[in-house]
């Protein structure tokens, strides 16, 4: 599905000559082995119905920094890999909801972006392709009646109010199978959802009302050290170091020295690792908020001392998420550097890769031109390029050599594919254990 | 993907203005039922682990003529769905044997055909990119050393040599979890192979040394019967009338009655059909080997008289199938013209559509430029050129009128997987009731 007309790959612009590609050339020589692991980790973990993982590849170091449970940027996918992410769709059915006919999709509830939008039709076509009947079910208030939103792409969407009867949600007489939740419930748990009846995909407690990055990041702590376990790696190579820390209050200044504490025993250590790897490059620090989304509230730091420092526009910038939440819960976390560039400007790229069920679909390239190797590249207001991944990475080339783009995007299909086990085992910790989360829809199958 | 550097799909001919497109028509509208249908069926009866489907298009009428277990013709693939097959061969995996780090491929006994060969080599790339380790078990007795074998394409193939150990086959100290038949087992069932305690797929007893096609065709008529009810369609737009007779010997001229009665009943339903239907053609019937391949032992005939008429040339083409085997058991069956041409000459071409798992994987056309639209276009000796499909088949553009590529590929998907159903059934089937064969690897998981 390699296609001539995309655009090439992002060139890795790092001058490591030490343990550069090693990373690409151990997963390329353990595929065989990688992929029946993968095979029982699915078994007993099924994986989420879908997720996004932002990685950052170092050259040295590739790792996961995000894993989205409920992705949008369907739209900047390769379209010559729809038939499998169709596939991969007729593969999650049998599983979620073997008699679906129908699906309900909860979109989020934003007014004006179409880039969202874009995205949420092209999920809709994916679903439709798959033989599904699609609905889209708005939590927006002011949505009381079908509307439909006509995208810049020519494509048209028509959202209807959600409406509940007794324990199920739908849309005016639609009886799906299944809901699809294509919303992050930053804002909270609306009670529409709560004590339902019905299957919801990814459960609702995966909602960032009750998701914390820093138990994503536990779990993938874990799943890291088994598969390095598995192909004799370091699992510092892909995995990010991180600590956490609660009841933090930017603006009262509260839980500022557990930060400093954290991010200073974090860039000790990465000092260590720097050394043993010859790295020649200054460490830093990512301080984000555990519960959200959206690159918003996170900042990037080369000392502790910096926390202390936070001006008023830092400090407000830190202290609310999506949908103004509070932030009290904060994750510190290693920060890799991005040493892929892309085009004559050497704009800084970062990989998106995407599952459907535990099938890699494709993925895409986060382009900025104005941002540094060591900044987040999915922050508000930002303006990325989309780069659509020229292969599917969902196999390696053996015959190419480890850093021939087929087998780089192998590569990131089996790091990504850690990260959604990570998930697959948060969604199932999530349904076992609800915590303070009531509904009996926990029960539901584990999608 | 879709790729425009692919030649154009054939141009349906037929100048009838009646039920053409009728089929597409109906089955695009009914997508959703229909890919819920299949999951049904699919959740009842595991699909083998591969096939290939034989279909003719007559606009009238779409129906297949063949469906092939041990599929070859790999290397005629559109190489940009490579992914879709690698996909669909991670979800069998996960059912015939999830811990599956390696499979022994057990290859057609074929010294000198470098078509099989070459699609030999597509399947094992397509086995490794799945990411397992593969190597070929050769039944020839004189391969007792392994022996390399290059290909035009540059590619090699390691053939070594089958070895048993108690009650499982292998090669050299290879350990496979399980063992895959590209063999369609023609001239019997190798000793080698019985009484084995290993996952063998597809089973041995749908070699053609036990499987019959009119047995395959009777599966096939009850699963066209249900679907046809289910998109509320005449059955016969979608299968071919067929009869059987045993006992036959061409050269002794015994079982001539049989044959001759047989035809004229089928041309007397198909006379009524095509009135019913105002088509205007001379209807015709395939008399064929009810055991057996490679489009040998095949011929058409127009009126049941032929059969008496036989010179002794035809006679003796008629007596023997693949291997030099005695046909006795032969099935006569509707011909159904194929109205599909290609290219300046007008040349004949009948799709092939290929399924990994249960997932359409793509297919091709055989465009013979020296056959008929009445005649068998996988004959013995006769070169055709493969057309690989342009799009995957695997679901339809509803935006699109009834007669675009992609809908029209979507149907060949559909009518192919019936027939898939029916090779299920046949195989659930020959598990369960073994008949003439003895073997304990009959409890084995149906693949």
């Amino acid at each position: 599905m390699g296609n001539a007309s995309q655009p090439i790959v992002p060139h890795l612009t790092t001058a490591l000559t030490g343990p550069l590609q090693e990373i690409e050339a151990i997963l390329l020589r353990n595929q065989a082995g990688i992929e029946r692991w993968f095979r029982t980790q699915w078994r007993e973990t099924p994986a989420p119905f879908y997720c996004s993982v932002d990685l950052r590849n170092a050259g040295f170091k590739l790792a996961p920094v995000d894993t989205n449970l409920f992705p949008a940027g369907f739209n900047n996918l390769n379209p010559a890999f729809r038939p499998l992410a169709v596939q991969a769709v007729q593969a999650a059915l049998e599983r979620v909801c073997p008699s679906a006919g129908g699906v309900l999709v909860i979109p989020e509830s934003h007014t004006r972006n179409v880039h969202y939008f874009e995205s949420l039709a092209t999920l809709v076509e994916i679903l439709t392709m798959a033989g599904l009947r699609v609905r889209l079910g708005s939590l927006l208030p002011d949505i009381t009646a079908p509307k439909t939103i006509v995208l810049p792409s020519g494509r048209e969407l028509l959202l209807e109010p959600l409406v509940r009867r007794d324990h199920r949600i739908t849309v005016a007489d639609f009886e799906p199978c299944f809901a699809l939740l294509n919303n992050d419930l930053s804002g909270g748990l609306p009670a529409i959802l709560e004590n339902l009846d019905q299957t919801i995909a990814p459960p609702l407690p995966l909602g960032w009302w009750n998701r914390l990055k820093s138990n994503h990041f536990t779990h993938y702590h874990r799943v890291a050290t088994e598969f390095a376990a598995l192909v004799n790696l370091d699992p510092w190579l892909i995995d990010p170091i991180f600590r956490k820390c609660g009841k933090v209050d930017f603006e009262k200044r509260t839980g500022e020295e557990c930060l400093a504490t954290n991010i200073a025993e974090i860039l000790v250590e990465m000092r260590a690792k720097y050394r043993e790897y010859g790295i020649d490059q200054e460490p830093f620090v990512i301080v984000k908020a555990d519960a959200g989304t959206y690159g918003m509230a996170i900042m990037s730091v080369k000392d502790a001392k910096e926390v202390y420092a936070l001006n008023r526009k830092q400090r407000t910038k830190m202290a609310r998420a999506k949908e103004g939440h509070a932030v009290r819960d904060v994750m510190v976390q290693e920060g890799v550097y991005t040493f892929e560039t892309w085009g004559p400007k050497n704009a800084v790229a970062e990989p998106v890769v995407y599952m459907i069920d535990h099938f890699v679909v494709g993925g895409f390239y986060r382009v900025h031109t104005s941002r540094g190797i060591d900044e987040n590249l999915n922050a508000p207001g930002m303006q990325f390029e989309p780069l659509a991944f020229a292969e599917p990475c969902s196999y390696p080339d053996p015959n190419q050599a480890p850093n021939t783009n087929s087998n780089r995007f192998y590569a990131y299909g089996v790091i990504a594919r850690l990260a959604q086990i990570a998930a697959a085992r948060e969604s199932e910790e999530a349904i076992r254990t609800p915590a303070a989360y009531k509904s009996n829809d926990l029960k539901k199958a584990n999608y």
